[in-house]
């Protein structure tokens, strides 16, 4: 079948959904219908795609190819408890949920897991997303695979078990990563700095690592176990436990990488 | 006096050591002297950038216009106690120590902080690494400032105790930062993935904070506060308990940010 021609339903009106959906749409897919159990956040997205909208199971489209949930993990189960009986592939978008979890609900079932951060207000470049594929018959993978190659250049097959493990390293790669931009952001605004004075410290951090493995890339104190400059930071740390704990733990951690 | 004409001597051979020389030598400075403390890495540097090298403070070049002294915190105060009598300018390197220091050993002192991450293995380019400046005279402060201006175009002075702020945000947005990339890495390669995976994802996670502040940039299950997710991560890293530990106080500190 060309994959173009399916007639997909988006269930989900987060960020994942909005950057998949507009994916979608540009590559020249069509998206008939958007769900999502707040009416207003289904209409704000289906405008900008020309779909249908809900916020009633009841009233999803009958006759899918393919039906895709998009919703934070623990909203997908009671999604699906309340699901009619629909036809096609139940896909959902998901680092950490097995792709068994669908057995119980339906019988063609498949993951398209796009690796990357998603906010609503900034675009992203979808070709360089890096899209793991999952499906329980290799004809539904294969389909899923062209859907995911119309919008990326790195498509590719991987197992529950090992999507999960690439979730948790995402964790740390962005979500932590992210919070210490966020940390050294509040430090600096709290002593009157601007906090973009980072960028470029932070451009060669991320670029660094482009050519250099990460343990090849550590410098500061915390590497060279500088006691005296640690000291004097966790002294200036002292009124904010917070960061101070944070100091301490991953000192502690490259030093013992190390 | 025209900068340019400077007659300057390098205290130190490392990272930033080796960084700035080349910067300086490429901006059309010339360095008389490189010292180390081992021969060998003062005459790898020297080579470099056509310069003498001495691993013997006696042997200093009595008649610099500016002594730059790029070392270790810990290294800089055995070093002055142990310099003879030199005249010119004495210049730091270094985010966390304060101007002060020098003023016991020196009459006209100065820092030429550049806040970025060298490594020796990978080249930076230095017009765009902010420079901070300090001297003890503002006839000294313009010549540091004309000396950091051939090298980058972002020059500011800023006193010792803001620079040491300054450091200690950068320690969380680089030094700390490229350790949660080195922990993804870990966690990826002890389950036989490739850690480059993570590049496209490490590349929009800097990216995005050019455009979003990092507290709005903020993804993932920490901030949704996901907690079925959260559980199963920590149940994943339960043999790890590094890892896990940082798991357990960046997710918290996240959600208490939110």
């Amino acid at each position: 079948m060309n994959p173009k021609k399916l007639k997909i339903v988006l269930i989900g009106s987060g960020n994942v959904a909005t950057h998949l959906a507009q994916a979608l749409y540009k590559a020249g897919f069509s998206i008939a219908q958007v769900y999502s159990r707040t009416l207003e956040h289904a209409q704000q997205l289906a405008q900008t795609i020309h779909a249908e909208y809900t916020d009633n199971v009841g009233e999803l489209v009958p006759d899918g190819d393919l039906y895709i949930f998009s919703l934070k993990d623990s909203a997908l189960q009671p999604v699906l408890e309340s699901l009619p009986s629909l036809p096609g592939i139940f896909v959902h978008t998901a680092g950490s949920v097995p792709l068994s979890l669908f057995e119980r609900y339906h019988d063609r079932n498949g993951v398209m897991y796009p690796l990357q951060t998603f906010s609503k207000q900034r675009e992203v470049d979808m070709k360089t997303v890096p899209f793991f594929i999952e499906a329980n018959t290799q004809e539904d993978a294969r389909l899923l695979r062209d859907v995911a190659s119309a919008l990326s250049s790195q498509v590719q097959e991987l197992s529950s078990e090992r999507r999960k493990t690439l979730h948790l390293a995402a964790v740390f790669a962005n979500n932590f990563t992210n919070h210490l931009y966020a940390q050294a952001a509040d430090l600096l605004e709290k002593n009157e700095l601007p906090w973009d004075l980072l960028l470029p410290l932070i451009r060669e951090t991320a670029a660094k690592v482009e050519r250099l493995h990460p343990k090849q890339a550590q410098t500061g104190p915390a590497v060279r176990y500088d006691k005296n400059v640690i000291n004097e930071h966790l002294k200036m740390l002292s009124h904010d436990p917070d960061k101070q704990a944070i100091y301490s733990l991953l000192t502690e951690s490259i030093h013992k990488m190390d």
